[in-house]
């Protein structure tokens, strides 16, 4: 009986975490292989910095495991993750602690219990991003961590948003994605993309059930060249059809990238 | 003749700067005398910075004159300020110039030709103030920077927007000011003043025809105050009736103020 109680109380738990980290100094949630830094000190990443905190405050060793990486410099308005613990501590307390541990420049937005079979990464999820292209000369200061900047011959915006327009569906996304594919393959569905002019900048919104790796920075970087006549119309569907990587444009710098939100559906979301 | 023709090529121009800052990593404006740094290294001032970078290109002394200072941490949207050179490089390389040498956090947005009589502190001029206060339990990495977090009880916002309204008009505003006041005095005119719920923040926007030292900061403070109950509805008028500084609540932290604009009347505006 004593014992029963006992593993009860002692039951793993399942805790999901909603993030926001501004990713300027941070070398992406994860190290990436290639990331090679010479002579300097590696910069920390975002995932070994919450979880440094998390494992001061549950003393134990804790994992983290995000929707997906984000890369170095990429921000997060709302990265989801979770972890399973055998500690008790109120969710409310953890989030109170970690906060409290953390660099300014992260924070934990919420913490919440999580059915055991909830996967951050694993899970059917939905997400979106945002990428941000500031076309003024001068970029504000308060703006800079945020957006690329576009220097240059004005971009062709309605050709942009038409190029925009063929990405939605499902389809192969090999063309736009830098590395070789997983397990999971390539293919993957945009539920919507828009281009919107927001004063100065142009920005890129991308919903859909999974992205490759630099899928949308490629996708951002091949209408930014379709945009200023480096690439003609038409270059998307083609990349679409062939899966010939040569046919994409310049990846666009990570600091334009936001992660805006991760939705899960199941009830757990 | 040759004599005229160089006095008319070389007669100084006055130059009327916009400027664009976050404040975050500076003394401010320029030096308070009652700023004392405890054994670190003093930061830089912006006027500083400014006028360095203006120096090199221009190969002279160059004094700058901004609308009024702004305090250590206090943002800029588009300061204004003015010089008087005697360098004939147009105004586009010396602003183009000009940014490549100064630190991201610190924009010229324009350059433009003003009238000789252009004086940025003493021409008349109308300012606008934005200070924002977080009220979530989280600030987002992305806000810390511009936002004073408000912890506690919920704030009165219908209060506070009635005590915010009876600071608009002619006043004495010496409860409001930190220091003694200067020869100008300490009447001043509010033109326009507004307290606006946008999502998690409550913005305090303020335009006037001049400002006191931490006068709208002390404004935010006191407002807040009122709205959490410290002090009564009232406190307002009676701080402007008595021009008792005893009223006034805690001056709120310079991080959440912005000066969003200055235009000059008379045509060089």
């Amino acid at each position: 009986m004593g014992r029963t109680t006992r593993n009860v109380t002692r039951a793993a738990r399942t805790l999901k975490l909603v993030l926001a980290y501004e990713g300027t100094n941070y070398a992406g949630w994860q190290t990436q292989r290639r990331a090679k830094t010479h002579g300097k000190a590696d910069p920390p990443t975002i995932q070994q910095t919450v979880e440094g905190a998390l494992t001061q405050i549950l003393q134990e060793p804790v994992h983290l495991v995000a929707s997906g990486r984000t890369d170095a410099g990429v921000h997060a308005e709302a990265q989801v993750a979770h972890l399973r613990t055998r500690s008790q501590l109120p969710a409310r307390r953890l989030l109170a602690g970690v906060n409290h541990l953390l660099p300014e420049d992260i924070r934990v937005l919420a913490i919440d219990e999580a059915p055991a079979r909830f996967h951050a990464r694993f899970s059917p999820s939905r997400k979106r991003y945002l990428y941000r292209i500031y076309l003024g000369a001068v970029v504000p200061p308060f703006l800079r961590r945020y957006v690329s900047q576009h220097r240059g011959p004005a971009l062709a915006t309605g050709t942009m948003r038409r190029e925009a327009a063929s990405l939605a569906g499902r389809h192969d996304f090999r063309a736009f994605a830098r590395a070789k594919s997983g397990r999971q393959g390539t293919v993957r569905t945009i539920t919507a993309i828009r281009l919107t002019r927001r004063g100065q900048e142009l920005q890129l919104e991308v919903e859909g059930n999974g992205f490759l790796h630099t899928m949308v920075r490629s996708i951002a970087g091949t209408l930014i060249d379709v945009g200023r006549g480096r690439r003609p119309a038409g270059t998307v569907r083609r990349m679409l059809t062939s899966g010939d990587r040569r046919l994409a444009g310049t990846t666009a710098p990570a600091q334009g990238l936001t992660l805006l939100s991760v939705t899960y559906g199941g009830g757990h979301g």
